[in-house]
């Protein structure tokens, strides 16, 4: 934690600490305003971050509320690669691209084609976050 | 994430999370509200949660403005082993008691004695973290 700098998603170090199997941990706002977190798979294109929730769990209806977010990762391998992040959820996309997505994150986190979904019913849903800060640490 | 229950600091289980080398996630608020996530060392006792960090740095400025916390950490050899905290800081601890403390993180975290202190006239500090809800997943 010596050294921290403004950093972009482009950067390919902080690329690589997203597209790594490490988890994120979102922050979120519960009704009271305090803080909630959880670690979670994540995923980035084109500039945004990724999270795909199911509705109706806490992080989903926080951000529906509230859509301020912040996010840290480590490299697992070395955890004084570090990121953290402050942004917006802008979108919450569901239906074929959410379930689809949730396979993909399935396939790069445990290598399972299929995510081994949990209920019946459950209904997926990408979360879209928006980087607003971003800082590097090593 | 099939499983969680509620747990206690008490728990082997969600004990050897926090005593191993495993990083936490710290997540506080900021002036606005809006969530702040950062990864850190972390320490237990008597059932409360230790973060040391620096008079200053974000973090501390937060939860001395708003006590609220969140944090959550996985085994870093098995991230699907996970805990998630909510609670508050009871107390913030400076003085002899802290700079020996954060020798202990580094003799933990990075096997050296005497943490290598970033800056001259840096004032290290305990944030007690007392933990209202604990919820341990796998």
């Amino acid at each position: 934690m010596t050294n921290q700098i403004n950093g972009k998603l482009s950067d390919p170090r902080i690329r690589k600490l997203f597209e790594s199997k490490n988890f994120v941990f979102l922050s979120s706002l519960m009704k009271d305003g305090s803080p909630q977190v959880t670690p979670t798979w994540v995923d980035i294109e084109n500039g945004n971050i990724l999270i795909n929730t199911a509705i109706g769990r806490i992080k989903q209806k926080n951000i529906s509320r509230d859509p301020r977010v912040a996010l840290s990762t480590v490299d697992q391998n070395n955890q004084y690669e570090m990121v953290t992040v402050r942004g917006k959820v802008i979108e919450q996309i569901t239906g074929d691209v959410a379930e689809k997505h949730i396979d993909k994150l399935s396939k790069k986190y445990i290598g399972k084609d299929k995510f081994p979904r949990g209920s019946k019913g459950e209904v997926r849903v990408i979360l879209k976050i928006k980087p607003e800060k971003i800082f590097h640490m090593n």
